[in-house]
């Protein structure tokens, strides 16, 4: 049996080109990046590639890029990082509160040191309150965080026009986003998106788990996460993991050049799903924005049944889904996500998320409607929840 | 021309069977492991055999290891957790002032937050002043921060003895040390060493840059540095990165395979490297204690020539030293491990690190002896230091 992996917001399979791409920093071209020496030095200059090739990306100095072990680090560095750097301007941080863990509990344990954080409003299908953002923000606000697309429900904010509210509330409050699940399919240049912060995580476009980075705006100070040696001009200790830096660039480089044709054929995917199921499955809700979404999620709550029922079922007809975030699917607790934007935990409790990938096909989404179509009605004869 | 890699201390060769550990989890096996269909789950079980092989190395529970992206995070994690977790204990840390960068540099970071550190005395070979260090711990001490073994000079501490004498001073203060030169070489059985905190990182025992490990006592609660999701049980936020841990946990067991050739194979290598340089070269001075030391690495100062010069000759010649640590390399100032143990700048700025490892051969060996005399020679005649 081949499974069917509608997963791809939770990670993606590293492209063979990325693997390819890794290769020879293993046993190879191995020296330590800090090394003075010529394996050494061939090494500094594979990471000052790849960070110019994300730099063109983000439209940036490759100063601004810095490399992270992933998106929780980059998300916790930009969200403490400013905070303690810039605690004596005020103790306040305005945080959307359908983020993803990592921002919420950076935010958490800042508040645990004394700041204060103001939690957005945000409204049915995710969108921040932008009068609650402007009234939010004031002359002691560090830092305003909010994702640029949501894990669970895909809904996109308006990034650009929520810069311009804070900068015009207070210039000097900087603004961070997590952008880890949109890099693949829209444009990050941070001249059109003027953030100060913006992560980005290697695994969500087709390059491995435990490779991300932080755009760090020129002139923007934080306290550093990890001390030490001088690496990432001195902003981020660590011997770099050059394979990964490689891959990651070049997942980039595989993004620019066929952003275009993913984005065409995830949408397509997506829509075809969406329409599939909104018409043959009784009981079927979206959830987040109706066009405002990124092109590979599709999450629905289905009344009556728990999501994990439905996850174990297709899974067992060799189909991976999930229920929401993964780096919550541990929890009993219902999605954060959806009780936020007004699901009653009952509801919440039902949701199910489908996130397609470039390796996706038509017969793929076809077979899993049916597959669905199937579990659900078996699932409500036998459901609790009735 | 074959390059002759002597530079073992600051990063190894990936092994080829490391690589092979690691392949299946970039294309095959790529679920999240906090996924709940059959990718993800088969994965957790990956991390989990892998935190199992661990903790048998370690002699401890699986539990009390905790992957990380590499020793700069897990030293900051162990001394800045540890630090902000026990503050109402006391605000005091005890620590070695020959240890690596992220050591020290945690510390600082520290002591700009309002704790008290005690730099401890260490004597002319880098071994701490017990005395001093028993009186330096008090009521007040949170933590003891002490490598197992010196990167430079590659002296050993006596790890064991030194916690006693900071548990008979004060059973609270926990002990840190950092250990990732030790763990190729040494037995690390938390059980014989009894530590409360260990920092390994697996680049240098032949797997990859960008993963890491601390072992944490079960009860020795830390302050999170990466907050956000549950994984490595709520200590640890981010993604695992899969192959990585698959790729340390199958070096760490072929080092248990290996351990007694690899130390008897670089020891001879050292040895014989040590003693050709005493009689062949003129004011050659071996750092580092005359036999508590790793088997892996001899560093030296040659008297009037600085050790970048020799570094960029030999590395003309094809063969790869450093002058201190690689995390250190693009500082101007003189190794921090020479000055505190006594030298006084302008020799410290003439020190050379050679470090063997597994691959290395007698032949080598001979032929950098033959390369360094000629290099020494050539370079004492235009040195301007005479």
């Amino acid at each position: 049996m081949k499974y069917i992996y509608l997963d791809n917001a939770a990670t993606t399979k590293v492209d063979s080109r990325v693997v390819k791409a890794m290769l020879p920093y293993f046993t190879d071209n191995y020296g330590n990046a800090s090394s003075l020496h010529q394996l050494g030095q061939k090494n500094i200059q594979v990471i000052e590639k790849s960070r110019s090739i994300l730099a063109k990306h983000f439209n940036c100095q490759p100063e601004e890029v810095i490399f992270t072990s992933g998106a929780s680090e980059s998300n916790n560095y930009a969200i403490k990082g400013a905070a303690e750097a810039y605690r004596q301007l005020g103790k306040n941080l305005v945080v959307c509160p359908t983020d993803h863990s990592s921002v919420i509990n950076s935010a958490q344990h800042l508040a645990n040191k004394g700041f204060k954080i103001t939690w957005l409003k945000v409204d049915k299908h995710g969108l921040v309150d932008k009068n609650h953002l402007r009234q939010a923000v004031n002359k002691n606000t560090i830092l305003v965080s909010i994702g640029h697309s949501n894990n669970e429900i895909g809904t996109i904010q308006p990034i650009t026009e929520l810069v311009k509210i804070v900068k015009a509330r207070n210039p000097k409050t900087l603004f961070h986003t997590d952008a880890v699940q949109s890099l693949q399919f829209f444009d990050l240049d941070v001249k059109k998106v003027p953030v100060d912060l913006l992560t980005i995580t290697g695994h969500k476009f087709y390059a491995p788990k435990g490779i991300g980075a932080l755009y760090v705006k020129k002139g923007v100070h934080l306290e550093k996460l990890i001390d030490g040696g001088q690496q990432e001009g001195g902003k981020r200790s660590g011997t770099e993991n050059i394979p990964y830096i490689a891959g990651m660039a070049k997942a980039i480089e595989l993004v620019e050049k066929n952003q275009k044709d993913y984005n065409k054929k995830v949408t397509a995917l997506r829509d075809r799903f969406i329409n599939k199921v909104k018409k043959q499955i009784d009981g079927a809700m979206l959830t987040g924005h109706p066009t405002k979404r990124l092109p590979n999620i599709a999450s629905f709550i289905f009344t009556n049944i728990e999501g994990e029922s439905i996850l174990l079922t297709l899974d067992q007809a060799g189909v991976a889904v999930s229920t929401g975030s993964a780096c919550a699917s541990h929890s009993l607790k219902p999605s954060h996500v959806l009780t936020q934007i007004g699901y009653p935990p009952e509801l919440a409790h039902c949701s199910i998320r489908f996130s397609f990938g470039k390796d996706n096909t038509i017969q793929e989404i076809d077979k899993v409607v049916d597959i669905l179509k199937k579990a659900v009605s078996k699932l409500r004869k036998i459901s609790p929840l009735k």
